[in-house]
């Protein structure tokens, strides 16, 4: 809502004056459970259900971000529980309302009779999302930063962990904030020109215009193909192994997974959904892409089987080639002639299992034929997967190419709104760099430069409706 | 451990100086996950891995009761989330050590590296129980009020609840100190004897001796003939229904049911145990127990159905009588016969069906029938289970019959630990009274009278054994 934007078609995002509350911990039993109530009406309503220890003063004359310790009660006057309540005073709240939150013990029948009684003091159970909804609303977020909360607890591993805490940090509202006052530089010296337009002048010089409509198209190209990277982050890198029958894929899956499984068990009160295919290697998820092994018949490859397979190979990220090591070269030649040529736009790596069944002499031979394919050398592994050998290089490897692809401390975008937003404003400061190239009027230069301004409005939500609203906020979780 | 109980072999229990930390709230996605921390180095450690906003102070600086928002750290110095973090300074915390509450995003990952973060830091992952067992360690509990935490967290009904509440709140501890009081003073007049033994004076009239043994005795067994009480409030009353095949015992039961879905539908996030058979009237948990139909062959009464019901029968407090009002009234009486002498200790309410096809003159010929039976007026019920007709009368007739049950603010004991401790007590106490009766010597009496004030102390926890702990605290859940 900031004016400089010079975006005049947005929205007002009214901010709710009733007062809401929500159980905010997962339900179940445990030792403590957290009960949000946020709203002008939060302080005066906890105050008539909760009696502070000892006389103490009610929450309504004690100071933001303090606790009270005492009992809470029914509407009807029943002790429910002693609890310690948090007082939050606004602005200085998650909401940026006064907020008060009960902590009490983790039952759900004393949790459910807290919001039973929250209610009938005056209160509403909140929507799902509402508090955040609220604290966007508020301008404590905007809409990237609250859609990063949701992808904050929903990430299970690092490196979406590192994105969505980047974007819940307002990282990615920087960046777009930096592009807003490129493109307002932009179309300040084009509606310069637009007022004076009876003397023809023109202040802005073409080539300079050019140039930094140039520098905006580059930014908003990079974020918006930062997406396939963020979209591996988020739901594991599509990582497809293929091989033929015998080859060892099942060995080589365990091996992976049987590192993880140690890992995973190390942690207090993991609990994984039985997914069995998605395996995380030093905080970077992958999700295995599962083929049935291509048959070998007779020393000849059954197209059959490759086929289905390269349906498969279409929606990976890396290619696990797994090589029989015994089998002969023109064997291994002639299924590299189909697969290799699949994987251009790939990260192949050619992995040459059964090596405890070799000579150094046969690896060797197997590695000088692959590497004739125009298989780059670091991509070539050489492995036992029955025997857990090198195992641990090719992990490293696959690291260190996520990594690759995912440490820069760039932005990345991990949210499909965003990206087809990106995409439209893309559009837009095409059609204005179009324009500037076949000279077109000023004003319908600055209707374009407006537009790519509309749509990154979108991402951070200073143009918003109800149902993008509604859309975002109602796979939030209740309390949240 | 107060000197005045005179207890000598009191367990000294040792407060431990390690800091230790657990997830508390339970384990799932939400909005709200919290962490807590706890012992002498609660707050340095989490001040190593938490960075106020705003320049603001670290936690050593802060007050006891307040609450600081910023940034909390891996142990690596990656940023892991933004969180509210409570402080509590010994002894003003639950465990009566310096107590820090982390209160950050709902996600597994967040919360599993938060205490990762902190076990690197110095911490200790807590066992079950173990911030309770602190707080019973430190005098902050009493053992039955620690226990109490444990029932408060598992009841899932009003009277449950209500009950581990007054005992949490130290209700049934006064009472022991109420008996222990008196105890104490009984001793000492027979101590007083005993070091002016050689001049054979009795300071203490036999008779008002008597009088206060008998007093103490009075109390224990109240308490101890609560636990049949409390024992069907924590698990519910055991309720029969019996009848015949046709009488139309699952109509009722649906009937009674159909009430209670309602209710519990209503409030958000319910989540009940698939276990069938369990009501819930007005705060009150009824387990229904489960009969075949008692078979009924040519007007007369199968004798295996009935054996095998009444060996059910025998776990009962509340009997169902559902009597097929269309039947003749000497097959009713045929198996009242049968059914009426078995219950005189339970509470029976014979159910007359099927009014839906009586007439009003037969309906009051089946009622003074069974008056005739010697049943009381008010035990006597005529309902169509099938048009839901007296339902709500029989739902009133067993909610009265258990208020008048449960409703007292009495002390109610519904632990098995308790009660066993408080009949040990009364062997203990009723011996003294023999002792006195056949006037023993004063030193036989003071020691039964020890005996008695040994098994109550075991209740509090004056008594205890690392074993005694240990079973106690190993069914809480970890984080409390």
């Amino acid at each position: 809502m900031t004016p400089d934007t010079g975006i005049s078609d947005t929205l007002s995002t009214s901010l709710p004056q009733d007062t809401i509350c929500a159980v905010s911990t997962p339900p179940g039993v445990g030792g403590i459970a957290v009960i949000r109530v946020s709203g002008p009406k939060a302080v005066d309503i906890v105050d008539t259900l909760f009696r502070p220890n000892g006389q103490g003063a009610p929450l309504s004359q004690r100071r933001t971000h303090t606790l009270a310790y005492g009992e809470i009660y029914s509407h009807e006057g029943d002790l429910l529980d002693q609890v310690v309540v948090s007082l939050f005073r606004a602005p200085h709240s998650y909401t940026g309302q006064d907020t008060v939150e009960i902590s009490c013990h983790g039952s759900t029948y004393i949790a459910q009779h807290i919001i039973l009684a929250l209610i009938h003091s005056g209160c509403r159970g909140a929507a799902p999302g509402e508090f955040t909804r609220r604290a966007f609303a508020n301008g404590r977020l905007d809409l990237s930063q609250a859609e990063a909360v949701a992808d904050l607890i929903a990430s299970r591993s690092a490196a979406a962990h590192r994105v969505a805490m980047n974007q819940m940090r307002g990282g990615f509202s920087r960046e777009l904030a930096d592009l807003r006052a490129h493109l307002l530089q932009f179309v300040s010296l084009i509606e310069l020109e637009l007022d004076f337009s009876e003397e023809e002048v023109q202040f802005a010089d073409r080539r300079q215009l050019d140039e930094l409509a140039c520098n905006i198209e580059t930014v908003i190209t990079r974020l918006a193909d930062s997406f396939s990277r963020g979209n591996a982050i988020k739901n594991g890198i599509p990582t497809i192994i293929i091989g033929e029958t015998n080859a060892g894929k099942s060995t080589l899956l365990n091996a992976l997974l049987r590192e993880e499984r140690a890992l995973v068990s190390d942690i207090h009160g993991t609990t994984r959904d039985t997914v069995e295919d998605i395996i995380d290697l030093q905080g970077i998820t992958y999700r295995l892409i599962d083929t049935a092994g291509i048959r070998e018949t007779h020393d000849t490859v059954e197209s059959m089987g490759i086929e289905r397979t390269f349906a498969k190979l279409a929606q990976a990220d890396i290619v696990l080639w797994l090589i029989d090591g015994t089998h002969s070269d023109a064997h291994v030649q002639q299924l590299a002639q189909r697969i290799v040529p699949q994987c251009k736009e790939k990260k192949l790596f050619a992995l040459i299992n059964k090596t405890d069944l070799l000579t150094p002499a046969q690896i060797a031979e197997k590695q000088e034929l692959l590497a004739n394919l125009h298989i780059a050398p670091e991509q070539i592994l050489s492995l036992s997967a029955k025997n857990n050998r090198n195992i641990d290089t090719l992990q490293d490897a696959l690291v260190a190419h996520a990594t690759q692809a995912t440490a820069a401390n760039d932005t990345i975008v991990t949210n499909v709104r965003h990206y087809e937003a990106l995409v439209r404003a893309r559009q837009s400061i095409q059609r204005a760099r179009q324009g500037l190239a076949h000279n077109y009027p000023g004003d319908l230069l600055a209707q374009d430069i407006r537009e790519t301004m509309h749509h990154l409005g979108e991402i951070t939500g200073e143009i918003t409706t109800d149902e993008i609203l509604g859309n975002i906020f109602k796979n939030f979780c209740i309390g949240k």
